[in-house]
């Protein structure tokens, strides 16, 4: 990216609560990064939290001191216009279309999750035309612009992004961050000390090479069990023999696959004591945007951190600077396959270490794949697929082989009934399922 | 393979009471298969078995006035040295064994099932080390021959001859012909004129295109949920809306994997009322070989046919037949997967159309990959990679992680308990795992 | 392809001197191959031609006593329509042009051959765009159609049309059948009992596995330098030393990448002696249609084997044979890599093995790729993909990038003056370059 | 690599004339690359070269101030024994036989160059032997050292290194810096603003991006045809047409096989004016050697860089660099291939940009490989990897088989002639061909 005097920025789904976050992070890094321009864009249904937010993120710049102008709309296409990065974090259907994903499983005995199974497969088929949309309208209104892409299921929407539109996209997860993070913190080394290799798809990885200092600390720290996870996953403690042998460090999401009666058991638990975690974030978000409404709030509260999407800010703006500055440094990213991974298709988005370079993330050679890994992960991903072809067709029979295909789902037929519901509950968001 | 006076062919495991269907193939197709010796080799425990079925094997011969001389023996390596063509079916730990893999899943309220999940694991670690031995000699006594392999889980075993041992091996199963033959019947079609392509693993495969004299009929066969079924699987229909989206006509096998709970219901419902499997099929051999015993006897009984192994003959034979007399026809086999499946490894292998030359099985391109049968057969192969792996290492952690691996064991949980009960009940066929 | 009452067949190029070959097979063939009616279409120019050798096809038939219609037309599309094969066979700047692609390139000292180097590189380009053009027309008016490609280039035409057409195209070359047809005279064994694996492109193939009656006989053949040669290549002897490692039994266009300066040498003097080939083949030609000319005449003249084509027909009604009949015979042909050759992309055109099914040819895999032949395959491979986008484009800068890549091409300059020549002699077949 | 006190370097063929440039490096980059000890070793025949440049090192690091010690020895073992970084720069057979590498295929009418076409290939079957019995003493002495080797021909040399060894190797050539500072100055852009991609092998690579401060330079500088050479490449102009549609800026090597006849004739013409290229380097290396002998002398003498070497000694401080503090920089080098070239080996070695950690180099993927670079580089490296097999085996019919591979050799009656005479002529430092 050629330099020039300032940059515009499009965060669409600019009303959510964690945007305070991302502009903490444009304020920090302005020298590496000059925002000129940041603009806020939400739906009708956002306007108020938009309101409550963007003024919160006005003061928090004129705090600052620095010649950012930030902009609130609801069109689209305007904040779209000549944007240098756009990014994306949005929630079609809501908390309460969440709460369904979550619900409806758990109903039938199945894992409740919004990001991968059933509940996965609806958010994905909801948001990825939304999406699709989107690209459509930075095709023509900002083709060089790079969309970084945080809208759950993100494996899924930016695989979408990446066969279905021309527009540069990239995937991105808190989780690689966090784990680093966390191991940063543990052994008291600085990131650029340690090299961790992840292998995987977006909430399906492995870290399968840790060397911190030139040591390798792997098989140290699968012996331990000292567990870095989420906090929107519950920390059931791993089995000790079975780590050991995993050959890398899972994510905190593989508990769903691996320990799939557990955390059954505690989301059913879960729900009879607090109700949905959809219910339980909601409540969270509510207290959010009363502080944010407070005129004296000048920057970003505390109790943001605790809704869990820790470093969010951090790995967006990093990719940024990177992508602006040409900076080649490795970061943790959902990209196109290309050639990394060799038992999947060239198109399927995997997340992997890439080099950041200006012309765009370059996905670095996997080292080590323990074949324990593979079978899980192809199996992931053809329902991420099938997912995928059924969010753009509209198609029951694939979405049908969709859900089939999840490895939480037990068989057929109950496949059959949960996405009868499913369907039906998700209505006014799947109009290509719908069609008159 | 140059032609000569007469072959030389060893059946291993000849003790079987499959043994005089092979015995008839040989006497039926002498004229293009001149077999000269049939030795039929066996173990210590399989030996007055081996003498019944063995006589009859002989009073056969006679009454067909052929030039061929069978003889017995305890003694492997002899029947082994110089043949031409050796056949194995066996059952390491005898019927015995093959109960407690299929019940000690049930226990657990998983599948049991000698070719695939624990069970199959099992069967897998018992057996691989012994045919492997059996490869040895083999490489030692007769490196040209061909070992043709029916013994099961085959797959499993096939791929741990391709890459254990320098035998020319080739993995076979019933299931393939037997549909093909059902086509025929169907269509009232020589075989000749229907060609069917085959993609997956053993006993995991789908029929993904089927041409009737120029016709289509995949979707026509797979709208009407006609089935075919072994004997040796429930006939539990097939969901019609699953079906018909599939993209192939899948093996019956994979009613483990679609319709796990319709499946397990069955088999612990049929566990009550009769035993397992195991007993179900001991108490049938016992009265095959009282009718083997029958000095009157000198013909394949009638009865042998409800065993569950038809055309098993007429598959052995048919490859003999075309590897001896470079043929050319195309057949259904296991075998190495060299560039066939781009998403598996080279040497993994798998059951697809082959043609049959004097040099070996060439495998042929598959034409239809349906995108929903790749994570199931990926992390199938898993499981058996992982297994081959542990039955050659003996190491517990390896094995844990393919039963993991398995789509059919629901847990690490579940996995550690019954891995760990299923080692301990097959001590004596598991040396690896008991080294003292 | 479903059976029915007759087949129609058009032969694109029908005036060419080869047509009474593959009439003669049609009558020798029709009851594996009933042809209804047989369509002889040729362009203006050759309407004279046309007319000869479309009567003295009716006099073929009319001896043979078969239902067959011979049909003579300037109408290719009336011949198209509801065709069940097409073939071609023509020569776009008839004989004239060839002149040029053998004697431009020999007076700048460089290999002169109307289907390699520079010479083929112009053919192509005139070729292309034709057919091309004839697929438009099958897409539209037979689009089961089989076609059957035999104009030179063979390899590049094939690839063309299988890239930017939808219609089901094979290409074929009557040199592996000949060589074929020399083996099984050569050790006096039927074709059915030797097995010869082809690797490479069309006019650039080694046959890397021979095995006569199960004997391994590739090591003898490279040992003894028995030569088998076309007519149109000299019969100029390999070097011993460096035929016995090749690895393969190389096919004779060879010689013009391993002799070249002996080959040139015999070009150069052969221009002296008797002219360009195309002038002599060119007196053959003239000498046969006055033969063709005889009202007495009924039957194939001998003379016709001395032309070159030998086994043309055959390899043509195999073919059409194969496919209607769905024979699964293994026929050497030009088809799509695939993931045969790992180091071609999959939409390259090859010449190897096939089982050709009612489906189409299905590529067998190599079993032996000597690493030696890869860089040569490649390197012409390069050439070839170059001159298809040439041909298409008409951009002369990737022509100059074509002609540079091919190994029989000295140097930019060379390449550079040569095409300047060649393009402006072609100009009234390269309209693509010659826009106005 | 973990931090530790300091390192321990073994320069193998430390009295080349281009040692003082090593020097200066690590005296320059002490900071960051600790070197304790300095072992430069050579054999017998270069002691008195090894003492006078050694000398010349200690007064260098004695003017420095720094407490390295520097040690001279004809102890090879002596000196790998616990290193961390090994470099080899060595010339087996001296410039006598460079003199013949080159004068030999001159005198057949054939391009004579130390590093590709059949000086080449002598050169590497003379030196590969020596590597590998290097590369026995480091496993054995310090396997956990990197070789960073230097040495001609380094393509053929790593990959030898890398298949037959193993030693964790790198290949390194100063061309890729080289081009990379003659960008940055061109441009008066530090280089941490430009990007620019390698495709290819050693010495046979295209530039095939370059982004110069985010802005795409390639068509303008192709356009232009400023040209960045090397001192041992005559500077012939390229042709404008060519190069604007060649896809990449080629390498100066390139011109051997672009402009063969003028490089060819450049060369008879420079040998008949001042003899071989080895001539007139050893005049050089004559002359550099009186300079260092003086014991006034203490750094490196502006000469140096007319050697040819330029930027040797920053690659290599470079690379040690990054390895050493896990740098995760980029940088071209010469490694195996994996998955980055998908029409060549795996373990092909290629020259490609790399992120060095600290664990060894990772080849970037490389987004652009313009279709006319395919046939080049294959059949070159199909020459390579005859060569190295030749070199490794001693097989006459192999080294037959290599050099006719090669795309500068003629014919193979050429390649006859000129293989017997250079097998002659090496016959002292080719013990694998002469074996008694
Ligand atoms: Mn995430
Ligand atoms: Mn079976
Ligand atoms: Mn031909
Ligand atoms: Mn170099």
């Amino acid at each position: 990216m050629a330099h020039k005097d300032g940059l515009k920025i499009a965060v669409i789904g600019g009303g959510s609560s964690y945007t305070p976050e991302i502009v903490e992070g444009f304020i920090l890094r302005y020298e590496q990064l000059p925002v000129r321009e940041l603009w806020l864009v939400d739906i009708e249904a956002g306007k108020h939290k938009l309101e409550i937010v963007g003024e919160l993120a006005r003061r928090m710049v004129a705090k600052s001191g620095l010649p950012i102008s930030v902009h609130l709309t609801l069109d689209r296409r305007q904040a779209i216009e000549g944007a240098d990065f756009i990014s994306t974090q949005m929630r079609v259907g809501l908390m309460e279309a969440r709460k369904w994903d979550e619900h409806l499983p758990n109903l039938h005995g199945i894992i409740g999750q919004e990001t991968t199974g059933p509940g996965g497969m609806m958010k994905a088929m909801r948001t990825i035309p939304v999406l699709l949309d989107i690209a459509k309208d930075i095709e023509e209104l900002s083709p060089n612009a790079w969309l970084l892409n945080f809208t759950n299921p993100a494996g899924m929407v930016t695989e979408a992004l990446d066969r279905y539109s021309n527009v540069k996209s990239i995937g991105l997860c808190n989780a690689p961050i966090g784990l680093q993070k966390w191991l940063s913190k543990k052994y008291d080394t600085p990131a650029s000390r340690i090299y961790s290799e992840f292998v995987g798809l977006n909430h399906l990885h492995w870290v399968t090479r840790i060397e911190v200092d030139g040591v390798n600390r792997l098989p140290e720290l699968l012996d331990k069990r000292e567990e870095y996870s989420g906090k929107n996953v519950p920390a059931t403690e791993w089995d000790a023999d079975f780590l050991r042998s995993l050959g890398g460090l899972p994510s905190y999401y593989l508990k769903y696959f691996y320990m799939t009666d557990a955390m059954l058991a505690e989301q059913l638990e879960s729900l009879k004591a607090s109700g949905t975690r959809a219910e339980v974030v909601k409540r969270v978000e509510d207290e959010l945007f009363e502080l944010y409404a407070n005129p004296e709030l000048q920057e970003k509260p505390k109790q943001l951190e605790l809704r869990g999407g820790a470093y969010y800010s951090e790995a967006a703006v990093n990719l940024m600077d990177s992508l602006y500055n040409d900076r080649r440094d490795i970061q943790t990213l959902n990209v196109r396959n290309g050639r990394t991974l060799d038992f999947l298709p060239e198109d399927a988005s995997i997340e992997v270490n890439c080099v950041v370079t200006g012309q765009g993330p370059l996905a670095l050679p996997v080292t080590r794949v323990p074949e324990q890994t593979k079978g899980l992960i192809h199996a992931v991903k053809t329902y991420e697929r099938l997912t995928i072809e059924a969010a753009i067709t509209g198609d029951r029979d694939i979405a049908l082989q969709a859900m089939v295909s999840h490895p939480l789902v037990p068989s057929v037929g109950a496949a059959k009934r949960l996405l009868s519901e499913m369907l039906e509950k998700n209505k006014p968001y799947l109009p290509a399922f719908f069609k008159s």
